[in-house]
């Protein structure tokens, strides 16, 4: 059976035979009985097994080495002076497959997580890595469950793509060509040999594939994983990461923020439910506050300011700012860091400055703002970024024109416009700026399993 | 509200005020009345809206077309002479968004499928891809629901990667390079000069890395965009789809084929319980045997034979075969055909001989053969392959050398077996082969939101 089992019902098996399978995550011998600190890897929890010499295979057992995998059969008892309540008394423990001496997770000394990053494959049976992924994985869940249950359709839009209109620049090339021998026409590599004829990309966001499906299917949303170039090693950037765009037709901006909140409360909440041992154990070694913040985002109301109050708030503060407020320009992390504390919970800061925002934003009635939306979040910052969608063909149209956006590669795009188009609205949600959210983690390649980061593209 | 929570509890409706946004499907006007075949994208079925003269905008209404946005107001009634036993009768028809005159879908005759993917970013509006792309919808979210239920991880594998030991000849390259100007040393691009420092690919499985994970959280699962580079235009290839890839420590092949099994049947009556409508219209309009073919399925018993026996029966058929079935070799499409039509359901067919498998799969005790099954279902074909891997450090090392698989890049995967290692097992199941399956569609372009194939990266 599975440990998790297991320990749901507990004491429906004191007393009774219990066969595990599942590794050594410690081992204490003496001369007469042992202790084996096991874990089957299906929880955060261990349990303990005690084998003496009464065993027949006792002097073997004695030679396991920690990192074995092992089967277990024996007992669930009452314990007695261990931490836990229960343990199993084994009658018989048998090596499944041995661990080599240099095995890198010893029971003495805390490997740093950077060394950690090291043995990407290693990692994950940790405590800490152990919580960070099963949280990783119940988040995920918990999206599906959200988007699923409240009528939207899961689209699995596109990553290659030969558009460039998304910032090129950004986004890396694919191809099947040689390298080493490239086809070239008047000094330039000639594509027509490449695999669909044309330069091709990775695209970093399914939305403008996302809008059609709206216009299908009212409310969609998009998860999977996301590319970008940016050579830059900060804490919050991989080049590889996951991401959640949702669109949903008939809704404005008061409905996006609705939708948002809905859903983050639903994901925290869950979480919350499900990973119990997980919150708690980082709570005590990561981030003191962690519980105590997201039981407080669940019972919370977002506050909702414009980006003009937003500035005003900033201004009017009594702090010596590294970065000027300005009402044209973007809020930095301290403005955010500010914001979140100032109105002790989440921030919706909306209706941005039209010039700092992308091309397909609703223009608001003023003519210098458009109808878009931050979410900002204690300890995280900016968690979602989303915007009611330019509606307008005629208004849209301008817009490229005046930001040099080439509609050529998207014309489909814009044909939504004429084709029964109505308002609208979507985000965006990078998944791993959730997952240090809910884990208190502050790095973004100790949220991912195998992070790609510049000049790390190893495992 | 929304079409999808009147239809479900309509009786609750009757003579109750209803305000709907949508998408006029189909308008037919009359002089004094007109009918309106309306939908918000958000179930299958459609409702009808009645106006008439006694409205103040009975004549713009009238001007609609078809393809249009808007708005819905009125009382649910019961209807007479509808197909429907509800219509709605409309105090107010508000336009939310015109529909250009050259909008492709037209009231009057059926597009080809060859046709509609031309306008990729327009079909999901036609009542064919409104049920492949929900049925879609639910397989996904079915395939995560079983295997969280039963206490799998989500992991999230690496898609970019710098070890082509998995044959880089079908992984497409990946760059930030400038193509029309490569860096070069000594006539080879100088990939140092690149994002990672390395040649970089996208993977084609994610199945090593979750190995990794399953040594760890015991029982794991990928779920997501698969490439391969293959120059084929066949019904079943594309150069993108997704896959999911569950991987089980503890397990042998016995048991890889329970989970298989129950799995399949776990997102067949998932979709049979939830998308009736859709499946209704594809077995009436894409393939006569679909309801049952499916519901077959979710009742029966798999059946299991090896691949000898397979071949035997295949040699005692009474059939002239384009390709001989031989004991060394696949099987071929007509005989997964035969076996499925033999067996009157799925049949797994394990134990293949060892040189037409994949390196890592179990070397069974007779050292022909490995412990590796695919599944047949009818009217499909292989829709997963899987294998009880190699374990064993020694014996897997062999198989490399044997095999010229260059293991320098795995390492940390060949480590697997020396920390812990244990009996596991997992397969792959194409999304979109299953989607073809649940769906009756035989062409795979038309189960992919975008296909993407040779010379063919549109939209």
């Amino acid at each position: 059976m599975y440990l998790n089992d297991l320990l749901k019902n507990i004491e429906q098996h004191i007393n009774q035979d219990i066969t595990l399978e599942g590794w050594i995550k410690n081992i204490r011998k003496q001369a007469t009985f042992g202790f084996i600190d096991f874990s089957d890897g299906t929880c955060f929890e261990h349990i303990q097994v005690v084998y003496d010499n009464n065993l027949p295979d006792f002097d073997t057992i004695n030679t396991f080495n920690l990192g074995s995998s092992i089967k277990v059969e024996g007992k669930l008892v009452k314990s007695e002076g261990s931490k836990q309540a229960y343990e199993i008394k084994a009658s018989k423990v048998t090596l499944l497959g041995d661990c080599d001496k240099d095995y890198p997770l010893q029971a003495k000394g805390r490997p740093t997580r950077e060394y950690l990053r090291e043995i990407a494959h290693i990692r994950p049976r940790t405590n800490l890595y152990q919580a960070v992924f099963r949280i990783r994985s119940v988040a995920a869940f918990a999206i599906h469950e959200y988007f699923q249950t409240n009528g939207y359709l899961y689209v699995h839009t596109p990553l290659l793509t030969t558009a460039d209109c998304e910032g090129s620049d950004q986004m890396f090339k694919v191809t099947t060509l040689d390298f080493d021998n490239l086809p070239m026409a008047e000094g330039k590599c000639d594509f027509k040999k490449d695999l669909f004829g044309k330069k091709t990309y990775i695209t970093g966001s399914g939305q403008l594939h996302g809008e059609t499906f709206a216009m299908a299917f009212n409310k969609i949303y998009t998860f999977g994983p996301t590319f970008r170039t940016e050579n830059s090693n900060t804490k919050t950037h991989a080049n590889e990461f996951w991401m959640i765009e949702p669109e949903m037709a008939f809704m404005d901006l008061n409905d996006l923020m609705n939708v948002e909140e809905e859903m983050l409360k639903f994901v925290v909440k869950s979480v919350l439910d499900k990973c119990k041992d997980e919150i708690t154990f980082l709570t005590q070694f990561i981030d003191n506050g962690l519980q105590d913040k997201l039981t407080a985002l669940v019972n919370s109301k977002f506050n909702r300011v414009t980006h003009k109050e937003a500035i005003d708030i900033l201004k009017n503060a009594n702090v010596k700012w590294e970065f000027e407020p300005s009402y044209e320009e973007d809020i930095a992390k301290e403005h955010e860091k500010y914001l979140t504390e100032h109105f002790n919970g989440p921030v919706f800061v909306y209706n941005w400055p039209k010039d700092i925002k992308a091309w397909y934003m609703k223009l608001n009635e003023d003519g210098k703002t458009v109808a878009a939306v931050d979410l900002e979040v204690p300890g995280a910052g900016e968690l979602m970024g989303g915007s009611q969608r330019e509606e307008d063909y005629d208004k849209l149209i301008n817009r490229c024109k005046e930001l040099d956006v080439d509609t050529a590669p998207i014309d489909w795009f814009m044909d939504l416009r004429r084709f029964g188009g109505c308002v609208h609205s979507g985000f965006g949600m990078g998944f791993e700026r959730l997952i240090m959210y809910l884990t208190g983690i502050d790095n973004i390649r100790d949220v991912i399993p195998y992070p790609r980061t510049p000049n790390n593209c190893d495992f």
